[in-house]
């Protein structure tokens, strides 16, 4: 079993703000994250497929199919977007990397293990800034 | 003359909009930058100084200071902020990173220069992300 | 379950030296890195917390307070300090990045796990230069 | 158990082609992959090794003999060649990522766990492209 | 006067290789990177335009143009492709980069300063490994 | 003329300190970096040559032999030392990347021009840290 990643990036505006508390109280929580008029980043996505390489191409998965797959999926829905406004699958949901990463797994997870049956996704890692990411596997059974 | 380079990041928000153009011409001259709702970036500047070492500290700069000086005449006025609504020196400006860099130079040029008998501002760079950036070095007399 | 990380970065000085073996052996094994006179790094540090989203903030763990306990309990430790002669916890041990990451665990493990009801220390992850790193999940009970 | 890894890298060609397919195919199922006179890359390659630290030395194990022994066997046979022509433990094999780190595993594996007492070779990581990169850990048994 | 710079990459193959020379004088001059059966590289190309904002958009060159006229005149010719084999504009030539990066910008020059009424290419810069690489400002009058 | 470029790199220990004063002097310009102890860094050297490609290689200079040239003049006295105590061209000299990097100009200058007629030394640059470095292009006339 092979594991195979593929590097995707893609750049938005967020805030973190939860809208049953006060301002102040946002403030306070999340600091200068919190600014009503929004801040942004460079975030950069890597999907990773584990699984057996098809012996007729030695491929796990065709790299082309799967980044095609994350940019039409994915990446349309958040470049030079906004995560809290513009992202209907983050509507309602505070627009933390936590929350972000769970979303795009339950995207990802069956149109991912689709494109081929010599594996199936395996892991999320989401980078913020260089210095802050995180990282997901799906639901633990 | 040697030339020593300081660099620092900020993560901000930002559209290009002209509001004297249609929404449409907006659109279609930046395409999703002018997206209403914003989106950001990751940015890092450098901040670069030519001078001769102090030979009693081997500086032309002390890095800290000037760290701390761009921190506090730049970075805080930048940082998890919005570009085009946050912040004053850009007020009334294209939020791009042309118009962003001059304006940092205006502020950083006296006091950095300003920081050392030994040197001067030089030049800066910014990175908007990994792949796209800007040069300047002052004005040209 | 999701994981976290915050990268945070040292500059130190150290040296590989047994003292209960000559100067001629400690050359023979650790070779340049015996050096009497010491040398250093500039070390990264990547700090991994794993659980769930808190439903009221999306967050595993507050990053911004990730960070700080990092900074007080391990950095200010560590940063422009020598790791053998400057540090106490290493005193006494080989100064290796196994056993310096080892010691970094210890002290972090119940902090970092207490600034959060969410989740707990999952690993760490300590660069010597960006081609040497090691990695520790703890203790395997 | 801590895990140490090692950086090395080769620049090597190769193309993607399967000899049993029309070039028509190849083409189709390959793309620019499947040019006839070949492409090329930087490859990096990591090597894990997961142990105890040795009391003495603090180390799982030596890089500066990993890093030789990883060249020596690996690195020598895959710089500044075609992995399709010049590599004899690719021959007859599709010259895929996937392909080529179990390839790379099965050379390493035996001398790595033998370089010492206290680990045993955990992991390789092999990028092909900053942005597209392979993972393998062993045969799971 | 800013300085604006995009950044494309491109995996090629190529070897260096005198046919005036036998092959023996070609390894001993070239060494490894003589080899008959190619080698390759992950290759990044930064071209940078030198110019004033427009004030209507804030912009020296619309980035998006620019990177779209790189990819049709030059990174088109060179992606997936062998630098001795396919490419006409370095037939007859030593594929060296500093032989490619003077052929990219006889290519690049008139087109990129078409482009905008406000600037012209200023410089290239072609990394052929992160620690090899070459710049060129054009020839010197 | 075009210019071509070699990243080394080294690891050294180091402390700001000027011994014409007293220890509370030292602690007050200089901070942690007067740790008497000691502190460290990975160095990255990159030694940039302006020159005409020779017809018959493609090459302004070959990066083989000018990598080896850094090696044996600079990085052999440099990697795994302390640059106040065991470096001979920088006794009794402020041990800061100014006074360093001047110090191994005067040490290439001539025999990086000797290795190729068809260029010279144009510029070092010298990185203490990826956010901290220094360049230089020789005494100016």
């Amino acid at each position: 079993m092979v594991h195979i990643s593929r590097k995707e990036h893609f750049n938005a505006a967020h805030k973190l703000y939860n809208p049953a508390w006060s301002a102040e109280k946002n403030t306070e929580v999340f600091g200068p994250c919190a600014n009503a008029n929004w801040h942004g980043h460079n975030f950069e996505l890597i999907v990773t497929v584990k699984g057996k390489p098809d012996p007729e191409t030695g491929f796990v998965v065709d790299l082309k199919k799967l980044s095609t797959l994350i940019r039409e999926r994915v990446i349309d829905k958040l470049d030079h977007k906004n995560l809290n406004e513009d992202v209907d699958f983050m509507k309602g949901k505070m627009a933390s990397c936590e929350n972000l990463i769970i979303e795009i797994w339950k995207i990802l997870d069956k149109p991912v293990t689709d494109l081929t049956p010599y594996g199936r996704l395996y892991s999320l890692r989401l980078y913020e800034t260089p210095r802050n990411y995180v990282e997901y596997f799906g639901e633990e059974e």
